[in-house]
């Protein structure tokens, strides 16, 4: 293992990880909460100490890199960026409890938006920026912000070749030019660009611009975190629409504006992935829209609602214009469905992923017409190219990791004597990195009546849904730390 | 496609059905109950009628026999017969609508046990002998039975073999001994062999003679019809432990009875499935005791509704000693987790199986190494035997195959405005064909209040479960209906 090229990193992300708390203690300070303000001096003083002492302990590092210890180094970044970046919530007083702190700002990161806070309204300008800014730099990854920026000559691409496929989301991410470097430059411009058109549009329906700035970052990261107590129930329609169509730009796979950058929009018409995306959102609402009938007084105002949830679900961002936990039977069956789908692979959504559901299903007809017809080779398609077997053993392999992990989770989780339901959605919730979940953890709700042990394990679930499992499963595998 | 072939079998499983109700005729006619004995008449009379037909009409089919084929005559067999084998619910007015009559005897054969009827004593015992009957038969496979009893000249290997494949349960039933016919017939006799000790310890415990042999066919098929309308919870505890452990008896690989009877102790105390079989039972048994504390007054009384509780679930049986609907969270937890989890493969339990299980959270292990290792060739070892990829990639098949059918159904059923762990819990329980579920059809409730069409829905999962999805997904294949 090389400790001292992951030590490096680690470092270096803590230094970003300080200049990123700046524009909130600047906004602390500014509102003259002096709480806030020096829980941010404090915490970047902390942090700041960390990554030198890091970044000194581990000079002088060889520059060769393997694949696991690409994923290693993703899973220590997160933790100990998470471990570091609750600090001004405990701080500044906001959340006195440390595992509480923890909770919230692993759910910002993770871009999941399951708070323990029932008032968030009371907070500070500062601390609520930062929350929702979590959700924008977790959404795109952090380490492949650091490799955006990072100097060319750093090139070492085995090594970031490995960051930046085990950051993203999805399976098939890849490059869309042939440096990393730039692919991960790209993604950030995209990003950036539909950030702030986001912003535009939010502000053209009047909304602060404080408010319209972390609502963006919300529904960037597809997060959720908002600024209100009640989401996004007491804004406009226009708003709720805007949120809505924005939710649904960013669950979209990012290469797909890429190929529509580069004017190949046939490619991106005929993208699988993005019309198996497009088909379950169309379908979800047409039939959440059906069965909520007689539930509002008007049909826009059901299909308002209805498309606003499909997309934040869906897109896991988890931001509620309604409390659906009100909704019939029908239409929650619908959104726990939709939890588990997810959006598309390379997007800043989480979930199983529409691509990799994508290829479950056609290994699974691959199965069934190997026995129909046993002698016949049969390959897996995916926007006419054959899929490596090793991709579609992968695809299998993470769906019994996930499996696993929900049914683990599901039974820690009981512990705490709420009801099933409201331990089974909190678990879907958290690993699929949405937010809100049904009965007691619905979407007027908070996880805060849950105890320190089942926040610790659903806080591990987050990490494990943002991350992909498998860097979390090597963290803790035997044959990783094993010297050979 | 071999349709001759097909009907012929069809036309004989039928002849067997007709056979196996005089019994209950018989039991009709001894208590005087007419109107169950016209129903049994009337009933067989049709189904003798349909068996002749078929043998007329599938005259001089040829010899050739594929996979493909095996699988769907499997399918059709058991939709066959199930449509024929509840006429004597429905004829003699026990249930009076012909969708309800279908989900009790589907819940029958396919050993669920979930029942749409509230009050079970007010039936005659012909009907109530009819009903547990119809477990027992289903638990090992009617079409074994044939096997079993098929004149050996028509030893067409590859004809059997094919259907003893797709009629048993797990992953890996092979052959005991060389011809297939032997080993069906070999698992007939220590499945009535097991049934007679099973009947003798009840009778010990003065259990009346026909509630022993209806129960002992509950609990040998691991159904979960009894006699009583509260199910065990009226028993007396000795009988309650001789449920117990008897059910656990039927949830074990019947191969590792063959082993015991040649004397191969040792492999059957170093089978990996049957460990992890009893691990599950006896770590579940502890956890849940350990959460019942001051729940019942002794810990005998504990420890015996928690075995008998963990047995019935794992072996997917579904009997009950008290309403664990009332448990705490965490016991429920544990109770959902072994409804997926099931019993070994080759014996008459459901839900995914001990086996698979075992061989998804190897080829999961396989797939960390490989991260961690990409240039070591990995193979996934069961019992210390190399398994065949194609194994592997089927287990991870059948893995997509089940989640999907889940949410799908769960979806559907969720059309009637129940809760959703009502819905959940339903389909978990008629999908691993164990019975009852949680809130509104826990265990001491029933499936009456669902809708016509989620009956429908919960009898197709009561069938892909029980006969191991593959059949049903090929008989809803395009591509076996498809001329070459």
């Amino acid at each position: 293992m090389n400790y001292k090229m992951i030590g490096r990193f680690i470092g270096r992300i803590l230094y970003v990880e300080v200049i990123f708390m700046l524009p909130a203690l600047l906004i602390s300070m500014c509102e003259q909460a002096w709480a806030s303000a020096t829980g941010f001096v404090v915490s970047m003083v902390i942090t700041l100490f960390a990554a030198i002492f890091l970044s000194f302990l581990c000079k002088g590092y060889k520059k060769k890199f393997y694949a696991k210890e690409g994923l290693v180094c993703v899973g220590i970044s997160w933790i100990v960026m998470s471990l570091l970046g609750c600090l001004p919530f405990y701080f500044s007083g906001a959340i006195p409890n440390y595992i509480d702190a923890l909770f919230e700002i692993v759910s910002g990161f993770t871009t999941t938006g399951a708070t323990i806070l029932a008032d968030v309204e009371s907070l500070s300008k500062g601390i609520l920026y930062w929350r929702s800014f979590s959700h924008w730099l977790g959404g795109m990854g952090v380490l492949v912000f650091l490799l955006a920026i990072s100097s060319a000559n750093e090139g070492n691409s085995g090594f970031t070749m490995h960051l930046l496929r085990a950051e993203s989301p999805g399976p098939n991410v890849g490059k869309l030019v042939p440096q990393m470097k730039k692919t991960a430059g790209l993604l950030y411009c995209m990003y950036v660009l539909l950030t702030i058109l986001n912003i535009i549009f939010l502000l053209i329906g009047r909304m602060p611009l404080f408010d319209a700035v972390c609502t963006a970052f919300g529904t960037a990261g597809t997060g959720g975190f908002g600024v209100r107590n009640d989401s996004l129930i007491s804004y406009s329609p226009y708003l709720q629409n805007v949120c809505t169509v924005f939710m649904l730009l960013f669950g979209v796979n990012f290469s797909c504006y890429y190929l529509l950058m580069i004017k190949q929009f046939k490619s991106v018409f005929k993208d699988e992935e993005l019309r198996l995306y497009l088909g379950v959102v169309v379908g979800s609402i047409a039939l959440i829209t059906w069965n909520l009938k007689g539930f509002y007084d008007t049909l826009g105002e059901t299909l308002r609602h209805a498309s606003l949830q499909v997309a934040s679900i869906v897109t896991t961002t988890g931001f509620a214009s309604a409390d659906f936990d009100l909704w019939p039977s029908f239409s929650k069956a619908i959104l726990l469905f939709l939890m588990v789908i997810g959006a598309c692979a390379g997007s800043t959504g989480g979930g199983f992923k529409c691509g990799r559901a994508l290829l479950m299903l056609k290994s699974l007809r691959r199965s069934v017409q190997q026995i129909v017809h046993p002698q016949k080779v049969q390959v897996v398609r995916i926007n006419g190219h054959v899929v490596d077997e090793k991709i579609v053993q992968n695809t299998n392999a993470y769906l019994a990791a996930y499996v696993t992990i929900v049914l683990l989770s599901f039974m820690a989780v009981s512990l705490d004597n709420l009801s099933p339901m409201t331990n089974f959605s909190a678990v879907l919730s958290c690993f699929n990195n949405i937010g809100p979940g049904l009965e007691a953890v619905g979407p007027v709700c908070n996880f805060s009546m849950y105890s320190p042990f089942s926040k610790l394990v659903l806080i591990m679930d987050m990490l494990a849904g943002r991350l992909e499992i498998f860097p979390i499963l090597i963290f803790f595998s035997r044959t990783t730390w094993k010297h050979r």
